[in-house]
């Protein structure tokens, strides 16, 4: 169907101002069907005012309705059936079986978020005992994780179905009990609105409360400003660039209830390849880049951008091999020509600049991104630090070390980081010790002879590391942890056991895994 | 010992400028021994710098060595006596019986933190196995908690040894692993200094690195913007007024890389008494009150500050009988000056607010803070927000109200609290309820039957509310679980045995309670 560019205020549909954009096919720059519009004021409060209502019923539903709302998200994106992926596929570049595979993990982050709602454990459920002998009497405490309130989540341009309209900021905080007001990314308005009506489908289906979904369009920052600075907003969700999620976190700062902002910004994810796995892996490297690097276009917020090995003549083979393997690959189409304009932006200065070296012939690829691959002595790196700054898309820079210490320098010199990988063999153990103990300061996840890219949905998975990567370390926005972003921890002393939720009363009727007095207690099917 | 007015910068002292400010006898209004200077900015950055150099150290240290050095603490400021009782109860007038109690409390909590160092349930740890057959494969992914690094921490001022120096969150904050630098409170520097000598003789004797922990004096608010914006600074423990924690929190919103500020501010903590109860409790709500209101001076961040009951005959008798009981009681030496000032001020200014009925005569008690008991009616009370803040003192209001409904209204208006109490009986239970759903919203721990000053220090507390009460309602500065404050997440995919952390190894060699592929699991002796 053709988008109508309404936002979603709850069940309402609305559109107070005229559209004033488009969606531009990014395949071939045609505009798409449909016209969207900025969400007024007006109705960005109606989307809050909504959330805000139905807050309190959310947080107390039987967990079993949530998980079958999340479940039936799931079931009416797959409906959807290839309408879907075509919008998609339209408004990104990105191509039918990778958005195919995408719409997969997403639903498999709802169906997976739907089991971990169901589970429980989540709740971290603490009891207490009284002691009424003790003096002064001791009392009965309780405490689980309890919804936050409304969640307002931003989109990112990269994952359009994945870290997008129900992707996992908006799957975890549904999951968590918060009414969710997404903002369509404008750079995909039509699929935005698709999987916005499966949401709201869903909704309905499982008669969940009007509000607990809604989603506004816009592209003008106002309209993020004002949903960050809604005094009914809890919490943010965002994944994106530095400069924009830095200005969200800025806004929140000026609130009078200050919030907690998660934004999944940039990072370079270095890769450190040592002595010997030079030496004895140079093809698998050589392909292992090449993929990882390529992948999505390098439009990955896991992107190697950044490969840290000695200055040997391994690492030269690399450099020739790895080149010559990116001279090979297909120009790609970005998701749009502002990011492929910063992109050949970057790639032109780090061409010309006199302190690096180009492995990859220049290409003529116009409308497209050719990979790219530099290498500069590490010696200068150090010396110059916007060396290290993101450069989105299908380009790396190998930093050149003459001696371990220098790789520990570079080490140390890192900003935060989601991910770094350590390429290392038994040889190699006693740097790769020291780079673990170093590195892990500056980053979320640590990765051993594998590449950045792919990140894995699961109870263990952490994406989101120190700043820049991300504006709060102690979260993650991947993986069944996901959801800890939307709770925060309420105890009830001395209640009644019928005024307790019904996971913190007596005899365990959730047939929970509880802590009580500080030990972990079963029940008897565990 | 007569305090010597330095600064510990690590096992260093220092006193790079001259004493500016001495501690004043609370009790007399003389000054103490000592003079205690300003921290200079090259002494603030040689804390953290220290700090920063052995936060690596610390986060990979044995457990049990940090355990023991938490113990170690407890026992040194056991060892210290009367002595330390003495300068507290002179700087800040509490009775010695109290600071002994208090004294206990913070042993108690320095001991309940070794034993959740050694425990190591708060690492969180969690496996997911790979699957190589799987397509792509599937990694192997293992995920713990780790310390956040250097956490600056400021004393409060009404529990001069539980919430100063060694208090809950620099308790907290060595169990997670991080380095401390205190800043010493200005109303009680010499208990300040005695304090932190013992923490760094127990650092000494424990063999803990150089930086492990620093405390800087300092009265000028450059001294706490200096260690709140110093790059090495990775999170912020506060307790004070709300004025104090917003600048903080404000300090930080300007940092290049935003950190956790973890501030515990003011809180009304409205008290609910529903009809029957009032009906047929009236001696122990005038008993308990009275207590509760009086605790401490008034002085407790959990004071009840607000009573809301319905305007009927019963509560009319205890308005009457909780007014002869706090009349009855001796007037209280407040922690300094400008506290009692503001006291005072606020009482006088209730006295004359024609919307206001006092409930207890006016008393002249120079120098001295006497209970004060107002009413209003919830009309007037809804009406003027302002009657909902903070009055720090041993004072209460009661709010009149003419129907549940408009009791209801009530509890929709209320701010961030700490805790709110419902008192109730059986006949209660309707309103009980619909109380419990409204003020769950606006509070981090519900009370009922009982009164809410008295924080029990156990796994399953929650001392921490939405904002105002707190900066981050995710939080607790209370119990067990403000270990979590000082701590991040860190993945490891694919590591070799050997460079992970322990407690994520194979065979689970610290014998910890560990999530595997979503799935508690438990080692044989558990």
């Amino acid at each position: 169907m053709k988008p109508t560019g309404h936002h979603f205020l709850g069940y309402e549909t609305s559109r107070k101002k005229q559209g004033s954009f488009t969606s531009i096919d990014a395949t071939n720059g045609e505009p798409l069907p449909g016209t969207f519009a900025e969400a007024t004021g007006e109705e960005i409060d109606r989307a809050l005012t909504l959330a805000q209502q139905c807050a309190m019923e959310l947080r107390d539903m039987d967990r079993g309705r949530r998980a079958d709302f999340l479940d039936a998200i799931a079931n009416h994106m797959e409906a959807q059936g290839d309408e879907l992926l075509e919008r998609a596929a339209a408004e990104t570049a990105l191509p039918l079986p990778r958005l195919r595979s995408e719409r997969g993990r997403t639903m498999n982050q709802l169906r997976m978020f739907a089991g971990v709602v169901r589970d429980g454990s989540f709740l971290e459920a603490r009891l207490d005992s009284a002691d009424p002998k003790r003096k002064p009497p001791k009392p009965d405490v309780r405490r689980m994780q309890r919804a936050l309130g409304p969640v307002v989540v931003f989109g990112a341009s990269n994952f359009p179905l994945a870290f997008s309209v129900a992707g996992g900021d908006t799957a975890s905080a549904l999951a968590a009990g918060c009414p969710v007001v997404v903002k369509g990314h404008p750079n995909h308005p039509g699929t935005s609105e698709l999987v916005a009506r499966s949401v709201l489908l869903a909704a309905k289906e499982c008669d969940m409360p009007d509000g607990t979904f809604s989603m506004v369009q816009g592209r003008s920052h106002e309209v993020g400003l004002a949903l960050v600075q809604h005094p009914y907003t809890c919490a943010v969700g965002f994944t994106g660039s530095l400069r924009g999620g830095r200005a969200l976190l800025d806004a929140a700062a000026t609130r009078n209830v200050p919030i907690p902002v998660y934004a999944e910004m940039g990072s370079v994810n270095p890769s450190f390849v040592l002595r010997k796995a030079m030496a004895e892996r140079g093809t698998s490297l050589t392909k292992g880049f090449a993929t990882s690097v390529c992948m999505g276009v390098g439009q990955f917020c896991t992107n190697p951008g950044l490969i840290v090995a000695m200055d040997d003549r391994p690492t030269k083979a690399l450099l020739d091999s790895l080149g010559q393997e990116l001279a090979g690959i297909e120009a790609g189409i970005m998701l749009h020509q502002a990011i492929l304009d910063t992109y050949d932006g970057a790639v032109r200065q780090r061409r010309t600049d006199e302190d690096l070296t180009s492995h990859v012939p220049l290409r003529d690829t116009p409308g497209r991104a050719a990979p790219a691959l530099f290498s500069v002595p590490a010696k200068v790196f150090l010396d110059r630090p916007e060396l290290a700054d993101e450069m989105f898309g299908p380009s790396s820079l190998v930093v050149l070390c003459q001696t371990e210490d220098e790789m520990l320098s570079v080490a140390r010199s890192l900003d935060g980081q989601l991910t770094a990988s350590i390429h290392a063999n038994e040889d190699d153990h006693e740097l790769a010790q020291k780079l673990t103990t170093l590195v892990e300061q500056h980053v979320g996840r640590m990765v051993y002879n594998d590449f950045p890219t792919g990140v894995e949905v699961g109870p263990a998975m952490q994406h989101g590391g120190p700043y820049p990567a991300t504006t709060d370390a102690r979260s993650t926005s991947v993986g069944t942890a996901a959801i800890s972003r939307f709770l925060r921890p309420v105890a009830w002393q001395d209640a009644p056991n019928d005024l307790l939720p019904v996971e913190l009363r007596n005899d365990n009727p959730c047939g929970l895994v509880r802590l009580v007095d500080g030990v972990w207690d079963f029940p008897p099917s565990v």
